[in-house]
Formats: structure tokens, C-alpha cells, sequence
């Protein structure tokens, strides 16, 4: 790969530079050309790469910043007061091309908006979307936006969302014309409210877009379909949803199998399978978000994520600034806007 | 028990009378007071009860018709041309008092279109909704509501399913001031759009009910409210969502399960164990929403729901037939408005 460097918001998510560091250092390791630029207090970053090998530290720069985006903050009351906090510098760094994408595991309301306005939505996209890549059938990812930045949403928006969406996709998974559906409450054209009956319109009079028709919750996970749209309230709680029920299954099928002497012998001897079957869907085990639709990449990663997930967060982030993820988005909805309006 | 009469739908669903007869043959055994009109083809429901002592048989009354409501009939078209169907005799008999409650697994759009019109809302009810109880932590159930009957809810709308809700969570669970939430994408009280937050604020002014906030995705299955409300359009995504991560997460454990002798041996001999835990998630072992905010009890069942789902959407009608359900919405609703008002 070419020279790529990132911009880590290492002080973000729950452990701060107890994840995001070593998760870095291992990135360096896998990925020969990669760079980074840790921002966050050298005292607590320091000690924690100390002992790594020279050719690895050479790949780092450290800016040293102690404000911090509180996971409490307003998004407004970040952007106008944070300055010099982590957040806001490794966007700045992406903004002011030092970077080639920035990750951060910090507050997600706080980061939309700043970056919206540091970085600012590419042309023909009134907003960023969140998207991300979920585990379906057959180990193939679906992806689902908005993920809760934009918690209402016209119908032009979801459409500009499905075209964001099908190119992410495009660009990620190397598959051409990748499917798109809406997410609606049945599958009949008259099912669903005004924006999303309306959405459905455009994409139907879209055919540069692979649109296959609405698409039940149920479905979601069926691999039917690659990409899969809705407003950010809806597919907030779509996602959460879904974690917590897997997480619950998880837990109770655990539980089962750990009542009597008997039956956690025998679990235990099949453990790895059923491990296997449980992680699968298991969502603390996938990782990364993307905030799309902006003029840089932006990868967003869950604030608990550990290193092997937050490895997976970085790992998206050069995927994207690789392929140009923000170029490829703009000149894609420049061809499909321009062939609408002749 | 009191007697009482349930108007069974003996056509609906994906299995017609194969299902529901059996199933009401076994509520008759069960239930010593209970009584049913089955509404449908007469030579197709008499071959199944042929066989069952006189004293079930003499609690059993057919009413013939061979007019159905199908999966693809239009609500509207449903209510103007099927006037002859089994559903809308079911409907008609609780509506002149011949039957306590109904049941159909029928289409859902026309049993609701059905129903609002010739059984008519509760005072103070603008649109009734549909209800499920789900299962959650520690064999609670939760009831989620509104789920798909109305795809879009202004505040008020949402207030008065918190309302209906709560009153229905107190009768059939027994339990006292039972804890209701607003499901939104975040517990932040900036959070959400415009319907829910101020759905939020009536909640906060009605110490009647015991509101307790936000609610976010992954805490629906936690058990820590009883009562979650929100839009048709989310709540019906929420609901089949869960059921398609289940199923999918069920499925992909017991296949883990099949790969290898030696796993196949360990997994059947503790199979039971594993069984529980997955039945315990698993959607198709429960079964029954409820129409509220009518003058009538209706009852839904799953359209594919075998026996055993079939009986428990019975039993949900005599529980709430027992507890005279509509009575009570009207009186809870009544003496809250009250208050409100003055």
C-alpha cells in the first residue's frame, strides 16, 4: 500500500490509550506503509509505547493536548469550547490534509457535528450519514445507515444516503452494483410513511442504483441485500436492538449450559463450537463506524471496543482513505445527480 | 371462570382450521367455562372435531361462511367487499355482545381497519394500536407498543399508548404501577425528534403513570421497565428485527453444533439444555398481540403460529376478556384526562 497516515483520537472510548495504543502499535506491525499521529497527553501516551522497537516508533507522531471531549458534552458545547481537544485536532489534521482519515472512540454527537463543520459535506450532500458494516448471513456484511445523525429525514436525504451507501459499499466490498433496499414495515408499495413511500420513488426512477424494494426488520440480516436505509431514529434502534437482543441470547444459552454437572462438562468439551456460533453475531466483536458524506474520512469506533475491535476500526479507516471513499462518493453522486437533472 | 365466548377466525393464518381448531379443542379441555363460535367453512371445520367427546362439542357453535380475508387484500378493500368474511363476523359478534373477544390470524391491516370501524375506539382513543408482549430478562415480559398499526404518531398519540399500555401491563400481569419508557435514541433528554420529546414532557406532567424516561435499543430485552412506547413504524421494525437476529443467531448455533461427530455426540447429549436456551428468545414460542383502545377485545396471532402459539393467543383473549380489558383502559384513561384537565 501507498503511505497512509492516520490521525487517533487516542484519549476517546472507555480506556482511552490503554486501547487505542496498543491497538496502534499493532496496526504499525501489520501495515508496513502506515503512519499515525497520536493526539493526547504524551504523559499517559509515552510509557505506553516505550518498549516497542525503534522501526515501529518511527512511524508515530505525538501532539500533546490534556483537553478531552467529555462523553457528556453537548455537541454544540464541544465544538465552541473544546479547541484543543483530541477530537478536534485529529479532524483538523484530516481537514488540513496532514491525515489521510482520523479515528476516534469518543462521544458520537460531538464528533458528528464537529467534523460536519471542520470538514463539511461533500457537494450535492445536505448531511453525513453513520454507517456501518453488520454481520449477515453467510459471514457477508450488510450496511445500515444512518445510524442516529440525523434522526429525521425527508426523502432526498434517504435517497442521498442510498447512493452513499451502494458506493461505500462498492468501494469497501469490490462488488459492483450492490443491492440497496429501503427498511420499511412490510414490503408492499403502499406499507410506510410519506418520506420513505417517496424515497422509494426516486430510487425507482434511479437506475444507476441497484434498487431491489423495500425490506422487512426480519430480513435484515438474511444477506439478501447489501445495503439497507433508513432515518437515523430508526436505524439507531434497529442496531441497539439487535445488540441486545444477541447479547441476551448469548447470555441466557450461556446460562443453560453452566446448570448441572452433566450438561457443563459436556459444554465444555464442545466449547470452541459453540463459541464459534455465538460469536458470530456477537457485536462486541465487530467494530467501526463511518461517518459519510463528508470531505474526509471519519471512522467512528464503539466507545468499549477493545483492541482487537479497535484494530478493526483502524482497519477500516485505511481501507477507506485507500480507495478515496469521500472522492469516490463525490464523483459517483455527481454522475447520478447530473444524469437526474438532464 | 365466569363463561365465556370467544369468536374464533377459524380461517385466518398460514395453516386455517388445521391449527385453529385443534387448537380451541384444546382450550375447551382446558378452560371448564369457556366457549367458542367458529367462524368459517363449515366442511372443513367438521371433519376436525368429529372425533371429540360430546361434552367439549357442546360448548362449540360454527357459524358457516366461505368468504375470506386474504394476505393481499387491501385494508380498505378488505372492509368494503369482504362483508361476508370470517373476519368480519368474528368482529361483528364482539361488537352486538355475542362473543367476549376474538381472535384471528388473519391480515393484520385489515383485522385493524376492520376493527376501528365496527367496534369504534374508547373514548378519549384517536387510533388503537397493536401490542405484543415480548420476552425479556428473567422471564419478564415487556410490552412494546405501538407495533405497525399506526406508522406515524404525533405526542399525543404516543401519551395515550403509554396510557393503554400501562393499564394493560396492570391487568394482565397483576403488577402495580408498572414502569414505562419512551424508546429513543439516546436517554439524553435532548435526544430524539419532536414527538417524543414532547410526549415526554405530558409523561413528566402525569404522575398517574409511573414514567421512567428514555430507552435505548439494547435495553428493551434488559427487564428493567414493563411498558415501552413508541411509533408503529419503529416498533414494528424493533419487533421483527429481534425475531430475524433470533432466528438467524439460533440457526447459526445449531448449525455450529452439526459440523464434526464428535460435537454432534456432546450437542445431543446435552440438547435439552441448549433447547432451552434458544426456545427462551425464540419468537415462534410466543405469540399474541392485542388491538387496544377499542370497544372490543382482538386479539391477533401470528399468521404462521402452529397449536401451541395458537392456544396462548387464546389464553391472552381470556385473560383479557376475564379482566374485562376495554373497561378498564376507558377508566384509567377516563380519570387521567380528568385530572389533566383540571
Amino acid at each position: 500500500m501507498t503511505n497512509l497516515t492516520l490521525a487517533l483520537d487516542a484519549m476517546g472510548g472507555d480506556h482511552g490509550p490503554h486501547v487505542t495504543v496498543p491497538a496502534s502499535m499493532q496496526a504499525l506491525s501489520l501495515y508496513p506503509s502506515l503512519n499515525f499521529i497520536l493526539v493526547g497527553d504524551e504523559s499517559l501516551i509515552s510509557p505506553l509505547i516505550a518498549n516497542y522497537p525503534a522501526d515501529l516508533l518511527s512511524r508515530i507522531e505525538i501532539i500533546h493536548t490534556t483537553e478531552v471531549v467529555s462523553m457528556s458534552d453537548r455537541p454544540v458545547h464541544a465544538l465552541r469550547s473544546r479547541k484543543q481537544s483530541s477530537m478536534r485536532i485529529v479532524l483538523e489534521l484530516v481537514r488540513d490534509g496532514k491525515a489521510d482519515a482520523c479515528v476516534s472512540a469518543g462521544n458520537t454527537g460531538a464528533l458528528m457535528t464537529m467534523a460536519k463543520v471542520l470538514l463539511k459535506t461533500l457537494p450535492g450532500v445536505d448531511r453525513p450519514a453513520l454507517v456501518s458494516a453488520l454481520p449477515a448471513m453467510n459471514d457477508k456484511p450488510v450496511y445500515l445507515l444512518d445510524l442516529g445523525a440525523n434522526v429525521s429525514c425527508d426523502s432526498e436525504t434517504l435517497f442521498q444516503f442510498a447512493v452513499m451507501g451502494s458506493v461505500l459499499c462498492e468501494v469497501v466490498t469490490k462488488q459492483t452494483s450492490p443491492k440497496v433496499a429501503l427498511l420499511n414495515v412490510g414490503v408492499e408499495e403502499i406499507k410506510g410513511n410519506d418520506q420513505v413511500q417517496q424515497a422509494a420513488q426516486y430510487l425507482l426512477d434511479t437506475p444507476q442504483l441497484n434498487y431491489t424494494g423495500y425490506i422487512e426488520g426480519d430480513e435484515i440480516y438474511n444477506g439478501d441485500v447489501d445495503v439497507i436505509v433508513c432515518d437515523g431514529f430508526v436505524g439507531n434502534i434497529t442496531l441497539k436492538t439487535s445488540e441486545g437482543i444477541a447479547r441476551l441470547l448469548i447470555s441466557q444459552i450461556q446460562h443453560s449450559l453452566t446448570q448441572g454437572f452433566f450438561v457443563r462438562l459436556m459444554a465444555k468439551l464442545i466449547a470452541p463450537r459453540i463459541k464459534a456460533g455465538l460469536n458470530q453475531m456477537n457485536p462486541d466483536h465487530y467494530n467501526g463506524a463511518s461517518l459519510i458524506g463528508l470531505r474526509g474520512i471519519v471512522v467512528k469506533s464503539h466507545g468499549n471496543a477493545d483492541q482487537t475491535a479497535y484494530l478493526q476500526a483502524i482497519s477500516l479507516a485505511i481501507t477507506e482513505a485507500q480507495r478515496r471513499l469521500p472522492e469516490m462518493i463525490k464523483d459517483r453522486l455527481e454522475s447520478i445527480l447530473l444524469d437526474i437533472n438532464n
